[in-house]
């Protein structure tokens, strides 16, 4: 069956069965926002062919990786999830069963996060297209922002950086996965197809202020969807401070380093891209508290720097301190490169 | 240029000049809601082809249009402007031009209705692809629902319907506009291009109240995007009401009469769509003083029924009572028709 054939009176019945009852139905929902909260606002779209393709991704991975990225948005901004929109552009020949499983899986990370779908919009279009708004609340105190690196902070991955786009490329050629453990070809396709937004983190963060007996204070921090040297440059450039990273402490997955060359595995984890981990710049002993609680692949891989030249990050080999390479957002994914 | 070759951040700083500043910068954007408001979330997308075209909408149109059809949806729910966020999906072939026009017609509807705009997201597609969600904010008592019109109540018209859709007739076939005064055919363009939302509308209705001296009570609405029949008919099923609506007092634009044979004009006034008027079902004694205080077209077109048939929408002439027609969903505008 297809979105022609259903006619759009079945396909809101079909789409509002997904949504929080009660809300849908007028020509917006209501909400109630708790008082005292800021209100955290992102949006985001997906485009068939640019960030989704059937080749890689079932439309219930498409649905989760959907949800996930906007609410992956909110944990870097240090919210919790509130609620969440969808609109659809998709041609009239989409098969209905296609919507369905990307409903569900848009629904099922949802639920895993407690964010409720509040509602949407569904029109024609030729090219399928998901545009997603996330709002997420926040105590205006705890709100993370990129401009509030420190120098004398060290910067936090909480997790593996290049599983993701390993995934992608394992997905596109599987035979690139010959030597690898099935385990851990699992875990590249699962980072890549069911990425989990760092969601816990953000408690973690403050219970960490709290055993310590520290005041909140201003922390920086995004996510790492376009890449984990993008997510360090832009804090820095919104700081106005430079970082040092360390070659040896970099949250590279360590099968990375029997199945590829170097290099390879060096652009994956800087640039890769769409992991949905935290980079957090924080007092040491906060990281050290913080790194200890979260436990998993989280940990401390640099340092913020502030000095009179122009500031930079730097990648460095720490025992001998010799630079290995200076990080820019040059070499991060470009969203609107012409190809040649 | 196209963008393309402006370059990522060269099209982000574009779009950011249009931002409220101090907002944008981060993954979202903070917003510090007022207390005891509730909020009102709606998302819309336009889509290249479907909801505009280089043929009838210039871009500065477009984006004119894309920010007034979430604004009336907010008018619709009786909330005034919060914020708003906009998702682009563009070919890397899209002219910078067209892209700042684009901006230049949303921002200067948004600044109409003080909206600010917040932040969004844009990304390649090879379709054009104008994401919207908007935020209002409403006193709980006095947000509109399409399920609160009561038997008793009177339907309000708040402006001329059909005048859009005549518009777009026009401008894909001007030389059936050849019988029409030159300030008609401007009025029938404006309409389609320039659409207002009734967010004055909204205002007006609770001093009305003030002015009875009546306690405020739930009262049912909706914004007449999908026309006018269908603004009627879904209130009615959301409220399990009929309604009986006279053809003497449809807001039919009076040039209509000289210019289209009356089955043609009825056609338009009542399935045209997106006149982005309201459509309110109102005690008789605030739906007068509501007509009084907006002026312009508004008027009163029909009652609220209830009876134990099947509740259905009657157009009647009122000097016969003769049903002239029955009114229902079907003949709207079915967005996932597929084309024989």
């Amino acid at each position: 069956l297809k979105l022609g054939e259903l006619g759009e009176q079945g396909l809101l019945q079909l789409l509002q069965s997904f949504c929080e009852p009660g809300l849908v139905g007028d020509d917006a929902a209501i909400l109630v926002p708790e008082p005292g909260l800021s209100l955290v606002v992102t949006a985001d779209t997906l485009v068939d062919g640019v960030h989704f393709s059937d080749r890689t991704t079932s439309p219930f991975d498409a649905g989760w990786r959907a949800a996930a990225a906007n609410l992956s948005d909110l944990a870097a901004m240090g919210a919790s999830p509130f609620a969440m929109t969808v609109a659809l552009g998709l041609p009239p020949t989409t098969e209905v069963d296609w919507l369905r499983s990307l409903y569900e899986g848009l629904s099922n990370c949802l639920a895993t996060y407690n964010m409720p779908l509040v509602g949407g919009d569904v029109c024609r279009s030729p090219t399928k297209t998901i545009a997603i708004t996330a709002l997420g609340q926040v105590t205006p105190q705890r709100v993370i922002r990129r401009d509030q690196a420190h120098s004398g902070d060290v910067v936090v991955a909480t997790g593996w950086h290049g599983a993701s786009r390993a995934g992608l490329e394992l997905l596109l050629n599987p035979d690139l996965g010959q030597k690898l453990q099935p385990q851990d070809y699992q875990a590249c396709v699962q980072a890549h197809q069911r990425p989990r937004p760092r969601l816990d983190v953000v408690a973690q963060i403050w219970q960490s202020y709290e055993e310590l007996g520290l005041d909140v204070s201003p922390i920086a921090g995004m996510d790492t969807s376009d890449g984990l040297a993008d997510a360090v440059c832009q804090i820095c450039r919104a700081s106005g401070v430079g970082a040092i990273l360390d070659h040896q402490m970099l949250p590279v997955p360590p099968f990375f380093q029997d199945w590829l060359d170097p290099d390879q595995a060096l652009d994956w984890t800087l640039y890769g891209g769409e992991d949905f981990e935290l980079v957090l710049c924080l007092k040491p002993e906060v990281a050290q508290k913080l790194v200890a609680r979260i436990g998993g692949h989280a940990a401390v891989i640099g340092t913020i720097t502030a000095d009179d030249r122009q500031p930079a990050v730097y990648l460095i080999n720490a025992p001998t301190l010799a630079t290995i390479v200076t990080l820019d957002l040059r070499q991060s994914f470009q969203h609107f490169e012409v190809a040649n």
